[in-house]
């Protein structure tokens, strides 16, 4: 399904080297009725055969280094994409990089606890608070609540629901990345509590189990189907969204 | 209100020189109905007089040194604890210890977030890793759940629940420990899946808003009154708390 976002004009996208951020890129890029201007970062653009190839062949799609783990290019990035941009600001910022180590108790260790906080819970923060100058010119421009005015989208996973740790939840394993999902869901409420009064929505969104690097071949969903999703439920986002964790079909998902 | 944990034999206390661990010890060891053995944990003992002159004028009280954030303390408080428990291992655990840094939207940064992630939920899962052969050993001996066999208390606070950052809870502004006490429930949940069929219950308590050094005098609570509450909650433990988030008298908080 195609996603109506055109009263969105810009869109910013952390992690689209590959996986579901190259695809959201993807089908972004290929809408009939898309933002005017999509930046993909990545922490190694060049890197990405694909990624070249879009921004070289899509008008209006613009690639900017962002290595979300580094104060420095966040704030090299945040000036390219000031001048992208210009005086209409950002309606969107997507923050989708993160990192998956596979830990269980037994396996799990200081440092991958730490390394995943730091790219999966502290970095979409870090990155919200540098892009937060253009979000708000974005925001001053419009009403309401949505992609049309101002957005932060933080790419969560139902891993990090707490509720979601019994039954069958409990048998996914994985403490770093659990605990900093878990972590990245109270920053999206931080910054939903902080952000709403100006007018910018704050969310998270669970993109369902994608076959990508991270999801594996056994997934469930096809990265097409996943982006579909998650688009469509994106070009419907209302002030009833602020503050919510949802799936890729727009259902709540519990804390 | 007195607690009975008799039958609770051994209890650890990380963070006990102040605050709600130095009263969950003085608690404790007046208590006639006590655990025979109570071990009270901090970075510094020595730094605090309190500590000393209970664990010099007390039976069974012990005093040990662990910076939980160090896992070389964590290491050798380990082996002294062993030594203390020797065959009967450890019936309960209490993560006490944590900082709070004052941080807003506008003045975290990156190093208050590590740091409190850190001290606040890396540790109690590397404390509790540690501490898990004394716990199985304790389980080994009993059935049923509670305190009279094997225990994980994670003191978390309601500022750590996803729910309560609307409304009200929205007025608290603080970045760092938030997201740390959110990560922590998560680690609390993680560890609930994992050993619960060893018969070792975890859950995450909140102490109420306590006049301390970290709740501030303005606080709602006395520590005396906070305590109280947490020692009967701890003393009426079954196996319908595992896993659960509740506060100082008992009540259910929502994730
Ligand atoms: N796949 C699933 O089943 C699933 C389920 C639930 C949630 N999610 C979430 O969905 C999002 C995308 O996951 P995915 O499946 O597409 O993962 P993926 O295939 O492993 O791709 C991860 C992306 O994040 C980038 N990245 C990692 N650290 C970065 C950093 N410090 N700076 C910039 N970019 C960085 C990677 O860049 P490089 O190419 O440079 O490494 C890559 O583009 C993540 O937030 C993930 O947690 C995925
Ligand atoms: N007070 C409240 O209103 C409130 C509300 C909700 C939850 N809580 C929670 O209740 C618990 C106790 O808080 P409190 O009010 O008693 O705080 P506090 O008065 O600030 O005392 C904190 C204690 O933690 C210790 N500590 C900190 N880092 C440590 C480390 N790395 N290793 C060992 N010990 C360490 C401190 O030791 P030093 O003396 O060496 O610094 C001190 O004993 C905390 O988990 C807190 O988050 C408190």
């Amino acid at each position: 399904m195609t996603a109506s976002l055109t009263k969105c004009k810009s869109v910013l996208i952390t992690g689209s080297s590959r996986g579901i951020g190259l695809q959201l890129l993807k089908q972004l890029a290929k809408s009939t009725d898309r933002p005017a201007t999509i930046i993909a970062t990545a922490r190694n653009p060049t890197g990405s055969k694909e990624l070249q190839e879009l921004s070289n062949t899509c008008p209006g799609v613009y690639t900017v280094t962002l290595d979300t783990d580094s104060q420095q290019s966040i704030s090299s990035a945040l000036k390219e994409v000031q001048s992208i941009v210009g005086s209409k600001g950002l309606n969107c910022l997507i923050n989708n990089a993160a990192i998956n180590i596979s830990t269980d108790i037994d396996t799990v260790t200081p440092e991958a606890m730490m390394k995943t906080f730091q790219t999966n819970s502290v970095a979409p923060l870090f990155v919200t608070k540098a892009f937060l100058p253009l979000l708000q010119t974005a925001a001053g421009q419009s009403t309401g609540m949505g992609m049309h005015r101002a957005a932060v989208i933080n790419i969560s996973s139902i891993l990090g629901s707490i509720t979601y740790t019994r039954g069958e939840g409990a048998n996914f394993k994985s403490y770093a990345y659990r605990i900093s999902k878990a972590a990245l869901n109270m920053v999206t409420r931080c910054l939903a509590a902080d952000l709403g009064s100006h007018g910018i929505l704050c969310m998270a969104l669970h993109p369902g189990w994608v076959k990508t690097d991270m999801g594996g071949p056994l997934a469930e969903l096809t990265v097409e189907d996943s982006v579909s999703g998650l688009l469509t439920v994106l070009s419907n986002l209302t002030d009833n969204d602020h503050g919510e964790f949802k799936d890729y079909r727009g259902n709540n998902i519990p804390w």
